[in-house]
């Protein structure tokens, strides 16, 4: 039984920070030397408070993982399926986008020449949010931060500055509607008269999990009875990670709604429970038949 | 020759105050009372700088008022003219929307079922430039300001507030301008599954200048040979306020690229001095022969 340290990254970013030392993706002297906003360090805070081991981080050997874990969406309740048989993590592009046009007074500026970035930059949400369902039903793609410069209530805006998350479990798909992306968006800054800069920040691949463990996983929820489905985590695990260098599988069971990261955030006892005995049934047979 | 105190309103809020106290708007305590960012009042600083006078405000009689003024906008540069003839100021309406979906995990929500509120802004902010295309040439719309929340990268925004100014010179216009927001703001709402709320915080209705003023201004730039144009300010000004109690009008004169409230505003020696000529010749034909 494993519990890894900083899963989410909210206090010391990057996430998964430790699944990433065990899966020789980070250096432990990098892990260590993660600041919080405070300035104080990842390292100095495990000896704080007494989590610091003194058994290097990697080496211990696993022979499988299989994670549990809510959904964090809502196929499986919307379905009324209990269990999810993950088969990997979807791919992940993150960009940077910078939009720029003329700062004007919003009064005496006439429409005709105008370069108002964020009227520009509204049919460039519109465009990241088309290419997701032109790529359906997995591809999901998300403005989930955006700044405007000067942001004054009468000065047409000249800067606009905002996040794009596309994901899919495919690799080419995700290639190619980062393609589509930077055509898209050059598109409508041209016909806008306005300059955009397309900066990707982050590629992460997608990640399939290991047969013998899916199966393992898959299993046990017909064994038990268990209504279930063969599912693509959209979010990063710990196990998203670890599948780098052990074979390894993920179980989902439903959340209220689909929400995760909301104070709303809710399981009943009942999948909880039948999560844990798919994870029982599952670690155990791959202890009689160990991974492929 | 009248330099009125605070126009722009950018440390003591709101604008134009001291011309509005004149032309009877509002009271003088409530001028005297306005803060700055440091809780320090207008009065207290008057009185600090040696500009808090001994004389009534409001009760110094005007025959007639004109000012002048750069163009803050493009036009009389766009056509090579040196002076604008201002017939009067464009009516205004603020708005404050709010827009209501949400929050959720960025990856591992489908698209399907998402109630993205900035995903649903994106087209709110196109109908508002809509509305202003609409109604040409005279009609403005902008949207300058917009906050998300949580503004997070990987998680689908669950609230959007942002700003709308609309201008026009005819208020009837402007009034069924502002109805066919509400109704594009609603519609765009429900088609996506988000609550909007739509809040009027200002309605500053057109004002149209003085007649003989606008004559006095006119002929003057004929006189002198100038190529002139009739316009409307896009702007609030001092002769706006003015204007409700004192036949007023106004004289523009051509700045760089129409820009204004940048440090790249720039207007030449030669369009400042006639647009002083022209002053000059109006205020003189004023002086012999007062307002109708």
């Amino acid at each position: 039984i494993i519990v890894w340290t900083n899963e989410e990254g909210s206090r010391f970013a990057p996430a998964m920070i430790s699944s990433g030392v065990y899966a020789g993706l980070f250096g432990v002297d990098y892990a260590w030397s993660r600041e919080d906003g405070d300035g104080k360090t990842l390292g100095a805070e495990l000896q704080r408070i007494g989590y610091a081991g003194d058994q290097p981080c990697g080496t211990h050997p696993l022979g499988a993982l299989i994670e549990v874990h809510i959904e964090q969406g809502p196929i499986l309740e919307r379905e009324g399926k209990t269990i999810g048989v993950v088969l990997g993590g979807q791919g992940q592009r993150w960009f940077d986008v910078r939009v720029t046009g003329q700062d004007a007074h919003s009064g005496s500026t006439p429409m005709q020449g105008r370069r108002d970035a964020l009227a520009a930059a509204a049919p460039m949400i519109a465009a990241v949010e088309a290419l997701a369902h032109a790529n359906p039903p997995d591809a999901v793609a998300t403005v989930g931060s955006l700044a405007v410069a000067p942001n004054s209530r009468n000065t047409i805006p000249g800067q606009i500055d905002f996040t794009i998350d596309l994901r899919h479990p495919d690799d080419d798909v995700l290639k190619a509607m980062g393609r589509s992306l930077r055509q898209d968006l050059t598109a409508i800054a041209g016909e806008r008269g306005v300059g955009v800069t397309i900066e990707e920040i982050w590629h992460n691949p997608p990640v399939a999990f290991d047969p013998s463990c899916i199966d393992a996983v898959r299993g046990a929820a017909v064994d038990l009875g268990f209504a279930h489905r063969d599912m693509v985590s959209g979010a990063g695990h710990d196990a998203c990670m670890v599948a780098r260098k052990v074979p390894t599988s993920m179980i989902f069971v439903p959340c209220a709604g689909g929400l995760s990261h909301n104070e709303a955030e809710s399981a009943t006892p009942e999948d909880l429970a039948a999560g844990c005995d798919v994870l029982l049934k599952a670690m155990m047979t791959m202890g009689s038949s160990p991974p492929r």
